[in-house]
């Protein structure tokens, strides 16, 4: 056993039955984006909003915050041991710093703005969205006020996404990002080096068939449908752990331009690749499952883009597309690759590839930074987009959809997001060169399907902690050093600029 | 609204939380007959038990039982929310009544047991179970003796699964069935009205044909699957109601002989009709849901047997039989007719006919009392099973596997369930009969495919109430008379014997 000390233990005890509420939620979230028929939708939101409220009761019950309290005092407890005073002191702090009341405000509020987000953006309107953009803004305000900060406001609220992320360390690396993805972009774009376009993006499939393919594409990576986990489908990709034994992904098929599928299934898949390999031990403890979505997203990304738009990855997976796609046979692996990698500086960000995709995070960034210092208004941002688009991207758009108004997030209430997904990219780059240094030959990992090399290496680097570490301690330990952005640029020179 | 008195809306308001946990367990339970990945049922099975344990827990809060019990001293209540007091007593008594070491013994021992009736069957060894099986007799005494009952130990057992049922319904009901099936088999059987058996039962099929045709069935029958419903697929075909606006029904498919899985999913599709039928403003409040076993077999029964099987039904369905199968143009209407209704007395309950289906609950409903009264030991078991086997279908288990072993229930500790199937097929009967005296013309409506007007009856009755009513109360509000055989042998005679 590595937990030893009694009072753990006894919190361990305790604690299975607010897993067991996680558990559940996890299994009604999953099934609300894949089986649940149309109408179940109301019964379903009680039994959630009910469950959430247990157990947010039981965690802060003051037999168990006192336990916890005790266990905080113990000085010599083992690393996992630790972690789990960390994690539980960390949930009990943030929902003990936000009134009751301000959570039913902010879930009134959020609810409301998704629905008229979505029709701004159908009517293409940013005046029916504004009033609820102004909402949210100070309601996150007063999120950051309740929570706490030092340096400011959005250190509160970046850190409720990323533990022990702060504003200073989004803006040291996006500013470093701007100014290298700018210099690789313009030589990539200048030299014609990637295309800007495929005409495979036009090519429509049978969704059958991109199923059969992505099964068996998951099947090299070592997947184990069936045993240990689930392919299905929902309207947008997602990956739900109900436990360390069962991780489910999904993936959508549009009926064109294949690639958006495979990739979504192989980045969806590295999610739940770190699922899978959580030490069993933590099974059912406050330290199981990944410990920040920026460390998740590293592991994600590196399936996707380091392995499944290499070279090496589009070669192994040739045979499979050619024998079921039949219009593969007019194109070599090499113009795949140049298919699965085209660069064009674009409008929206879930289809930007990963060399432009950390400039709509720093945009995103920039703004939620202003709203929350109060900077800026609802008003002014519109503008405020537009000109940074053009600054960092080169293009403007031509109407609030797909510009102000392209992504959710904002109508849920989701300030201090989008800079995990940059982590994301800088991780997985972080964990390649790692690997590189330690003579992993990634390539030659994948040109001999021996995927399992590197799954071991972010097994024991990575994956098996689960949340014992904080994610910055848990880079540390592995690589000796945080989230570094300058592998990021490294890996983008080597890949587009080394011909 | 229909509840008025403010103490009930203040219970209804406590039970929701209640509900919801009712609600993810019934998902989970779903989910592991389904989708679950074969090695989450670790996980799975701890956060089932937890969420058991809660939800018990919060339902002998002293605060709740305290509201109950108060509830339950106002004169004024109207109907619903006397059913809301008279469910919450019961659940209430029986958690209280069942010491927590006894339900943890309980649920060691048949743990344990299901897995040695296993490989009991398996082996075709008494030998194996038999020990678990004294276990599990001791157990339901002590059962009974915590329950309390009056005139036999039996009654506490059956009141579990039909609330209110006694031994003495279940004797009078059964010794009826027991003189007038059997003379209305000897007459079948001798007469060879209807066939032993057809050579349709030996004939294979493609599932993903079989299930498109369940579905088309189902579509005729209204099922909102995607709206409201789900049909999958799973080892032993079950409902489960998430709610009243998600209720999922599953079959299975064996590739040969189409009419059990169709039966079997007409079957589920009864159960569900019910769930989706009930007064949506009984939605997560304690009366929600079909009120017992019994009422609920009734209505499965009933689109099973009397609407499933009738030649009028077999019309209807008949093109859509044609269309998929291949093998249906070589045998008419009427030669299907046959297929779906033959008679023969046999070794194995679930593949019994509707005729000697009874018989088979009335042996294990008679063994049940004995072992609970104490005046059989497991020992005596196999020998009286085989007897009784003869003496009632004329037929005699070769081995215990097809005969003292052939069901998991015992295993299970479900002892007092059997008697609720029979009472399903009376109640069944007991529909039709009223039903047709209130001029629906039941033939009619199947004929035209106004299944509206069977549902529509069904519901105003028996569906719409949930658990608003006790069982015998529902009954006698909805044809002015409890479980009455009578029915049940005149249509038997009218089916089988009027030609």
């Amino acid at each position: 056993m590595i937990f030893e000390n009694e009072l753990i233990k006894q919190i361990i005890e305790k604690y299975r039955v607010i897993w067991a509420l996680g558990h559940a939620r996890a299994l009604m979230s999953w099934d609300s984006q894949t089986y649940m028929p149309e109408e179940g939708v109301r019964e379903r939101a009680i039994a959630r909003s009910m469950l959430s409220v247990l157990a947010q009761k039981l965690i802060l019950k003051p037999e168990f915050v006192e336990l916890v309290d005790k266990a905080s005092q113990i000085e010599d407890l083992n690393i996992y041991e630790k972690g789990i005073v960390r994690v539980l002191q960390r949930t009990i702090r943030i929902m003990k710093a936000l009134p009751s009341e301000f959570i039913a405000e902010y879930s009134k509020v959020t609810q409301e703005a998704m629905l008229a987000w979505k029709q701004a953006k159908e009517k293409n309107d940013y005046n029916i969205f504004k009033p609820y953009l102004e909402k949210i803004i100070e309601l996150s305000k007063k999120q950051a006020g309740y929570l706490g900060w030092e340096e400011h406001p959005y250190d509160a609220l970046v850190d409720l996404y990323e533990e022990g992320l702060r504003t200073r360390d989004v803006d040291y690396i996006l500013s470093r990002l701007k100014k290298e993805i700018k210099r690789v972009l313009d030589k990539i774009m200048s030299e014609k080096l990637y295309p800007l376009k495929h005409e495979l993006e036009e090519i429509r499939y049978d969704p059958k068939v991109m199923e059969k393919i992505n099964k068996e594409v998951l099947k090299l990576l070592g997947f184990p449908i069936g045993k240990r986990a689930r392919l299905d489908i929902s309207p947008h990709p997602f990956t739900q752990s109900m436990g360390i034994f069962d991780v489910r992904i999904t993936t959508r098929y549009e009926g064109i331009d294949f690639k958006r599928t495979l990739m979504s299934t192989i980045h969806e898949y590295g999610h739940a690749l770190y699922e899978l390999q959580i030490d069993p031990a933590l099974s059912t403890t406050p330290i199981t499952g990944g410990v920040s979505l920026g460390i998740h997203e590293g592991q994600s990304r590196f399936w996707e883009n380091i392995v499944g738009r290499s070279r090496e990855f589009v070669e192994v997976i040739y045979p499979i597309l050619r024998e079921n796609l039949e219009f593969i046979v007019k194109y070599s692996p090499e113009e795949i690759y140049y298919y699965f990698n085209t660069v064009r500086p674009s409008l929206i960000r879930t289809e930007a590839d990963e060399v432009t995709y950390n400039l709509h995070i720093l945009l995103r960034a920039e703004l939620e930074k202003l709203m929350v210092a109060g900077e800026i208004k609802a008003d002014d941002l519109p503008e405020l987009w537009n000109n940074m688009m053009e600054e960092l991207l080169g293009v403007k758009p031509r109407n609030y959809s797909e510009g102000i108004l392209q992504d959710i997030h904002w109508s849920m209430g989701n300030i201090g997001y989008f800079p995990t997904y940059t982590l994301g990219n800088l991780v997985a780059a972080q964990m390649r060169h790692h690997m590189l240094r330690e003579s992993i030959n990634i390539s030659e990992a994948i040109r001999t399907k021996q995927f399992k090399i590197i799954q071991e290496w972010q097994k024991e680097k990575i994956h098996k902690w689960g949340k014992t570490f904080a994610p910055k301690e848990l880079l540390r330990r592995a690589f000796g050093e945080e989230y570094n952005p300058d592998y990021f640029i490294k890996y983008l020179e080597e890949k587009y600029l080394k011909h």
